[in-house]
């Protein structure tokens, strides 16, 4: 079973027997394919007599999107078992435990996590989720400092930026993110209703200098350890626990990039409540929810950043007066660039939202993504003068006023 | 002779000699060692009856500064050779041409170069180059821009940026030269008669947050290819030929590290004029070829790196409006900021200059070190100001008056 080929499910009940120390020698397990098939293979292995359960998540040598395939590396499966195995280190309660890992057969062996919903999910059906925002920030503060020059040995970190490079998932990135929504690419999908508000997208150079200064940080800012793709479709969840899965995208890169696309999911929600509210007041409501979320996070970020830093920070040069504000500074304004560029492209990009594409109501729909647009693109804007996370409030609110 | 270990001058014959069409078969052939032993065995082996000639460069498992031996990696040899063909491929003319590298050896066989003088040694002795400012500028601009993002494809680039993962000599710099110059560590090597200047250094805390700043992008920063340590000890000249050697030190950083290397090197020499000078109109035309010459070579590079981005850019963002201003000021900015680190660690740091040191006369010597930290701190708290070269050469024409 050494060399790589896509497992069948009985192959895959197999290998999770040959697992130690999981499942009772003989027992009856049960296998369910559950990925979509456009990127891996997802097995939910069962042992009914215990009520045990795994998952085996295989990488496919390709990609599928909107009925497209291109090949794409199986060394992503290698990247994202050692990002899952650095974050739970880090955070032992925010990952799903990894079991295993197989590199021949791009194999990782995960604990299963079956009673979370995916988080989108969750905000499109206006759950509340009050520890989130805690354990978000945590998770930003604690893997983003803990693999940064500030929070390790400089030298191995070089190493592991080396372990990291991941070219063939950046570029989905680079392409996707900075370069189509900008220009009038046929990798777009652009809803006709907005084609006016695309067009001037299109047309706005100061806008386009901007997204070009995000995507050169995003091309050589090495600076720390990111999960690469931190959406709400990223993020298991249940009222007391938050999940972060999927870190294929994982590189070194800005920090900015990996809180702003949790506040961009956050925002494309708050600008999705257009199509989902049944009153006004319950919209307010959740948007209401929805920022103070966004503050919560921001606040959990730095404080616990600022304390690790001042705690465990690496060396002398990083209690150099003045530099931790200098630092946390910027990172506040990368995340204000990369919140707006990680909005716009869900807006008329390749891929899209749920929380919009599923409004059922056109106008509301339109409304929505008028709104995740405006958003979007005055965050872009403002990014290099931001100056607090009320900023970005504020921008949203008065968004929708 | 395949596993490594230092070669014998008879061995370094031996090798020479198997080399296919560089020598007669059969030909005597001498060889002299004429290293320093503390980094590298040189071994310059030549061809009597030919004149022809070559240089044998081998890695040594440690080096050797002040008295301390430490162990360096070997691998050393590798990034040097490789760094030279990638430069060797962009400007032919600027760099050794290397013949043969053997890994298991640390060995590079490259051009000999005994025609050229180290352009230190030339500017110690008030030689003026006037092809230079052309030649480094030219190797600035090409080295930079096709290695970097602009110039080269991003995704091959970041496989690149993973084969000059260079720990142990970024480790080297961030230590002598971000690090110990600002604080009173055992490594520094301060002059006594400044004493009171190098105290001002370690308590000047508006100083030491840039410094931090710059250290942040020499840590994360992987915008181009650098030489890495190119200061005017790297570099082999005569009046119509510049050589850039040594690029030991090569890994993805910021363009302006290399560029404030060039300056910072004939600042500092523009500084020591105050020993070498025998009359005052002579040590003041001397320092206006330096201004000149730094002149010249922004003014060059920054054409140069503009025509290429204009003709060569890799893609349609490189384009948009207003990018290439706001990446040259950047560039610009650094440049400042990484000439006067390179300045100041050159004076009471633990490697410094033979255009300072060997000044005989104290008084002057202590004139060109205060000198030197004056143009080199007051470049430092600049730097995120910058605005023009000019600023560089009124800081330098200023210090002096």
């Amino acid at each position: 079973m050494s060399a790589y080929h896509p497992l069948t499910e009985s192959e895959a009940i197999d290998y999770a027997r040959s697992l130690p120390d999981l499942f009772q020698p003989d027992s009856e397990l049960t296998s369910r394919e559950i990925g979509d098939g456009n990127l891996n293979l997802v097995f939910h292995i069962s042992e009914p007599s215990t009520g045990k359960s795994i998952i085996l998540k295989q990488a496919l040598p390709y990609a599928k999107v909107v009925g497209e395939s291109w090949p794409l590396t199986l060394d992503r499966a290698r990247i994202e078992s050692e990002a899952l195995m650095i974050q739970e280190s880090l955070c032992p309660d925010l990952v799903p435990h990894v079991y295993a890992y197989e590199p021949d057969l791009a194999l990782t062996v995960m604990q299963d996590l079956s009673d979370h919903i995916i988080m989108r999910r969750g905000l499109i059906e206006r759950n509340k989720y009050p520890l989130f925002a805690g354990h978000i920030g945590t998770f930003l503060a604690r893997t983003l400092f803990y693999t940064s020059d500030l929070g390790m040995n400089q030298q191995e970190k070089k190493e592991r930026v080396k372990r990291f490079i991941n070219p063939e998932l950046c570029k989905i990135t680079e392409d996707l993110i900075f370069d189509d929504p900008y220009t009038d690419s046929p990798n777009n999908n652009v809803p006709p209703a907005i084609r006016d508000a695309v067009a001037a997208v299109w047309q706005d150079t100061g806008l386009h200098l901007e997204v070009a200064i995000l995507r050169e940080k995003f091309l050589t800012h090495a600076q720390a350890l990111l999960h690469g793709d931190l959406h709400t479709g990223s993020i298991f969840i249940k009222p007391d626990s938050t999940k972060v899965i999927d870190p294929e995208f994982a590189y070194y890169g800005p920090m900015g990039f990996d809180i702003g696309a949790v506040f961009a999911n956050l925002l494309l929600n708050f600008a999705a409540q257009e199509g989902w509210g049944e009153d006004e007041a319950s919209r307010q409501d959740f948007r209401s929810y929805l920022t103070g979320t966004i503050r919560d996070v921001w606040e959990t970020f730095e404080r616990e950043f600022r304390e690790l830093w001042d705690r465990h920070g690496t060396d002398r040069i990083a209690k150099t007066p003045g530099y931790q504000d200098w630092y946390m500074r910027e990172v506040l304004r990368d995340t204000f660039g990369f919140t707006g560029s990680k909005m716009v492209r869900r807006v008329h990009g390749l891929a899209q939202v749920a929380d919009i594409n599923q409004i059922q109501d056109e106008a509301a729909k339109e409304r929505a993504q008028r709104l995740a647009l405006a958003i979007g693109t005055s965050l872009i804007k403002l990014n290099r003068q931001a100056s607090s996370i009320g900023e970005m409030i504020e921008i949203a609110e008065k968004a929708v006023k």
